[in-house]
């Protein structure tokens, strides 16, 4: 009997750490071979790579450089241990952090790589959490409002300083030599694909997200950009570009430079770059309407597709063909998860929970949860708002600070710790009921991530919130498997590979078998707490009682004393 | 030269856990000698002393000899320690915890003597902090509102269930046969008094304060009693006795009994008895209105001289006689103070800070005191409601809880210590404010107790939020220097001591040279943060959201599952 030989897909996801590659059979969605290369240069957030020059406070840079020894590194290394031959890899997909942007020549050298740049801060990448343009975002939220810019509402109101234009804007203030010298400003996500296969093919997901474009509309106009900064009229033409990929589409083939950096074959198919919470979703297996995907980690994203735009208040974004091709992509997000439970379980662990800890061999972590889970809902008599870190859905306000309501003499840590888990399920509920008020259907969630993958606690009081079952990604690399999705579908189904994403997913994605349902009893007893935390959240959050705003305006008043 | 021979005065201090005598000059106020007997039954809160007799929950009795040990014991020690004649000891004072109660027969031996009730937990004494009796609290407010009592608005509207009546009526409905055979159900204070000069005088103190008398109206009607339970109708004639004394006056002199057991000679003046709180008044120098004394412990108690009677809200109660003669006693307090830290040391005191604790050589309290004194006011963020034990004053709310406020992810653990600090420090001047709303002036503030000789954070916080001069006691045993006083005055002038509380206070109060003096931007600072504290005591303690109580309810309905 004749079996076809197996073909096989690569994703690269670059992390904000690292970069890490996966090697992906196409027919199973088995994941044979992993590797992770940190990047030589990490953040650059107090000092250059030189050493010397001082970075101002907010800043965080990348150096391109690590992003090519991840593709030197990791693509050999995990064809070498799956013992795959080059041959039979049809294609290969990249994600990024986003918006992690960089200048170059037409070439696409990125300018840090000349030896006139090289010293200058503003040559190199702006990592997504570069805060340091918060001061051009706001002008660029007052102007856009002033002139009543339509994009705002695709953005829940506010451009975020984490996003291309603020970036840009920031680089041309302070360094107008580097925006005069540079062809190019584009997403590290593109730049690696055009380092693959020589060509520069921006994608619609950044596009849409980061840069303010509209697949109908394009972006914003040149007069609004001249009434930015004059210099900055000419923008998109002269430094961003008009023509945008959709995502599930081939950006080139791998070329001969490629093919020596990576021992990837010449013409090996290479996706559209991507964004690594959108490309999780196919990954996940979603490729339809009404199921929304929870990224969990220090903050959580959340991915939903729609089949018609809808202005959903204090969403982060929608963008057509943002996430899959046909759909429009409806982002929104909590910009504190996993880092209000980092905070509570750094400060406020007691020394004898931290000694039981240890005489359980389990992590200070796993004991609270442990503690926790012994409690019926509703028995802490704690509500907390989860807003340690302000609130990026359904608020958008990163003034807003965190609460916690309800303590006595006897209330213990772990009940502070459940409290905190139970806010941010909350903060999920309130995103969901947000959507599906302004006409986008929710009827399923689906999750990935590592506190996704380990913490039963959180997952089953997150349906027992929201009342809807939540599947979990069977990956524990869920992006990279998403990226080798895209590589699969660019090398097409003559080649072995998919004709859509659609197909792609249905062979390739998966979920644990095992998932998260509500359970009734708890349900009922959540609708009640969350009743609470609704009325604390629009109080606080609303504008009734802007507490939080004047305490933090008298922090800053007494800070400068 | 001829000099007077020295003259002595003993103050008694029954606390909770134990009594302590002091031999104070009369002359100065000099402590001279300090003795002190825990109580050989302690607190009865699980077991009677049998050891086989099971309490029930909320229950704490003592055994009234371990007051009479404290006699035999400690007064001979401290003539022993001085080295002074009993003959030169002109007077004998005692302050007790209160309500702390017992039945006794018409001898004033005490039921729980004898051995045909001495396994019944009812015939013991029932200390202040037995809560057992709270149905009978939640019955008696209702009729008393129901019939609209006037004696409900001297109390701020609220009898507590610590209070004499609850406690009396429980025993009538668990031990019908105790209520029976008791002659006398009596204040311990006013027993160890009767003790002392086998005379039973009743102080106006814990009469006002906790059994509903009033100088001008008496106790409540008999159809008030009735109404509670028929079998009450002659409480106060069969029970208790209408006969009150003023504090500040001579109850008799040591009998040949009580010479016997104390050493002190017969003939010794004997002062009506007093409560803790309230004779530390005279103790640093206070004999006018418009100075209120902070006890700060665990909880906070506050006391204050009027000239006229005011009802002011929330307040615990109103007596004239009740702290000095010839005015009206004020009292209110704060039910969670000492035990606010304590709670937060305990369990959010991270194990990093226990280290570095252990390391200076000090205790964490300190290191965290040490750390919050650092930050400017404001500086933190933050605000909480100081409420882990319900409100005592002004809104008489047990079921409030706490709060904190303005939370992100740089909070660190001093902060929220100081927040905690600072939320009891608005919650005095609520009280101070209220009390001046009301009619009630208060000028000036003093302190005593272990937090108010220490904490000089805490103090210099009290002094910038309520923006008044505290007064701190110089002595470390204010409430037994306070007896000694009123034993001075109880032998009066022409025996070496006073005629009256007003000259003792001159001679023997005493507060330390330093005190503590709002610092100008501090006051201005604190006012706006008073301001958002007070938009939060409103919004959560004056019922436009009730959300505190709703989950204590979800709760308990938990804990009953």
């Amino acid at each position: 009997m004749w079996k076809m030989k197996k073909k096989y897909s690569i994703g690269v996801d670059y992390g904000s750490l690292s970069g890490r590659a996966v090697l992906v059979e196409v027919e199973t969605g088995k994941e044979v071979a992993t590797a992770v290369k940190p990047y030589t240069n990490a953040v650059m957030d107090e000092y250059l790579c030189d050493g010397v020059t001082k970075l101002g406070s907010d800043w965080a840079l990348q150096h391109p450089a690590d992003y090519l020894e991840v593709l030197e590194i990791t693509i050999p290394a995990v064809l070498k241990e799956a013992g795959v031959d080059a041959e039979d890899v049809i294609g290969v997909g990249i994600d990024f952090t986003a918006c992690t942007v960089l200048p170059t020549d037409k070439e696409g050298v990125p300018l840090c790589f000349k030896d006139e740049y090289k010293s200058n801060p503003h040559s190199y990448v702006k990592l997504w959490k570069h805060h340091a343009a918060q001061e051009e975002a706001n002008k660029l939220n007052e102007i856009a409002a002033k002139r009543g810019e339509e994009f705002l509402k695709w953005y829940g109101g506010k451009i975020s300083s984490e996003w291309l234009v603020p970036k840009v804007w920031q680089l041309l203030n302070e360094a107008p030599e580097i925006y005069d010298a540079m062809d190019r400003f584009i997403e590290a996500a593109d730049w690696v694909v055009w380092q693959l296969c020589g060509e520069e093919k921006r994608n619609s997901c950044t596009a849409g997200y980061k840069a303010m474009w509209h697949k109908q509309k394009g972006y914003p106009s040149k007069e609004f950009f001249k009434e930015l900064d004059p210099r900055l009229e000419n923008l998109v033409d002269e430094k961003l570009s008009r023509d945008i990929y959709s995502i599930g589409g081939k950006a080139g083939e791998i070329n001969e430079k490629a093919s020596k950096l990576t021992g990837l074959k010449v013409g090996t198919a290479v996706a559209i770059a991507n964004v690594d919470a959108h490309v999780s979703l196919p990954a996940v297996g979603i490729t339809e309407a009404g199921k929304m995907l929870l990224i969990i980690g220090t903050s959580t994203c959340d991915i939903l597709l729609g089949t018609e735009e809808k202005i959903v208040p204090g969403m982060c974004g929608v963008v057509e063909d943002g996430v899959l091709p046909g759909f429009l992509g409806y982002e929104s997000g909590q910009s504190c998860v996993g880092d209000h439970f980092d905070w509570f379980v750094k400060n406020y662990a007691p020394v004898s929970y931290a000694k039981e800890a240890s005489e359980k061999g389990i992590s200070v972590f796993e004991l609270l949860t442990k503690k926790a889970a012994a409690y019926k809902v509703g028995e802490s008599g704690l509500v907390a708002l989860d807003w340690w870190n302000g609130n990026r859905s359904v608020l958008v306000d990163v003034d807003l600070t965190g609460l916690f309501l309800g303590m006595t003499l006897q209330t213990k840590p772990e009940e502070m710790y459940r409290a905190l888990i139970e806010a941010t399920a909350y903060g999920v509920r309130m995103i969901v009921e947000t959507f599906r008020e302004n006409g986008v259907p929710i009827d399923e969630l689906y999750s990935c991530g590592g506190i996704a993958a380990k913490d039963e606690l959180l997952m089953q009081i997150y349906a027992d919130v929201t009342n809807m079952e939540i599947r979990i990604s069977a990956s524990n690399q869920t992006p990279a498997l998403g990226s080798a999705m895209f590589g699969a579908v660019a090398a097409g189904k003559s080649k072995g590979g998919f004709d859509s994403i659609v197909d792609a997913a249905k062979d390739m994605g998966k979920v644990r078998e095992k998932y998260y349902k509500p359970i009734p009893s708890n349900v009922e007893a959540y609708n009640k707490l969350y009743a609470e935390y609704k009325i604390l959240h629009d109080y606080f959050g609303r504008g009734e009682n802007d507490v939080m705003k004047r305490l933090k305006d008298i922090k800053e008043e007494a800070r400068n004393k």
